[in-house]
């Protein structure tokens, strides 16, 4: 069989999180797992988001252990990038670093809350596609 | 303000469940949160993968809680669908079911085992973007 799926590196996996803006977030809530879209920014090695009240900052306040994933495909080939870290919540002066990098609402809803993840791990996968038929486009 | 978030309903959530192919698979592994890209097929109301032997599979079969979602983006909009549920690994005759419904394998691995997701709740919401200036495309 041939090998159709290749280990991103560290360099590679941080290249596209930073290229990127729309990730999906997997944190605990009340001993269930939930898993929400967020836009995103890259800064340093940390990634932010912002949010407002509600179930995504109740989750990540109360278990800060989330894991991040994007991920992108093309006629032929997939891939994605995985984090798992911690979560908190940057308060005061360290809200301001939101400030310094292309992390914009995209809906028109306050979400005042910056949650910064620290990365434990990160790892990466491209597959190339073995397609016989046509796959249906995203969107 | 404007209103720019819509609640789908849950006949659009199965829609666009029905029209799609990746989600993403959040699950618990000892303690943890973790989430991984998979190619899905709906049967039903339920929702279908493969996979081998790995994390994804040890997750759900030592904790059945798990958590699915989909998204999708254009330049006016975007889009998500949630499904939480539990999971389940099919055994015998009804892993047959993956045979009936467009459920391939996008790599050459050898993924056997079926993993049903029935749903306990799903829930999707679209959302009108705000956006002054051109967001990057995915890819």
């Amino acid at each position: 069989m041939t090998q159709t799926t290749t280990t991103l590196s560290g360099q590679e996996c941080w290249g596209l999180l930073r290229r990127h803006e729309l990730g999906r977030l997997a944190f605990h809530l009340a001993g269930e797992v939930h898993i929400t879209p967020v836009n995103y920014a890259v800064d340093g090695e940390t990634i932010l988001f912002r949010t407002a009240e509600g179930n995504k900052l109740l989750g990540v306040v109360m278990d800060s252990d989330v894991a991040f994933e994007i991920d992108g495909i093309d006629a032929q080939e997939a891939w994605s990038v995985v984090v798992r870290g911690s979560a908190r919540v940057l308060e005061g002066q360290e809200a301001y670093r939101a400030e310094s990098i292309p992390l914009r609402p995209w809906v028109g809803s306050d979400k005042h809350t910056v949650v910064e993840i620290s990365a434990d791990e990160v790892t990466g996968r491209r597959f190339a596609l073995d397609k016989p038929w046509e796959h249906i486009g995203r969107g």
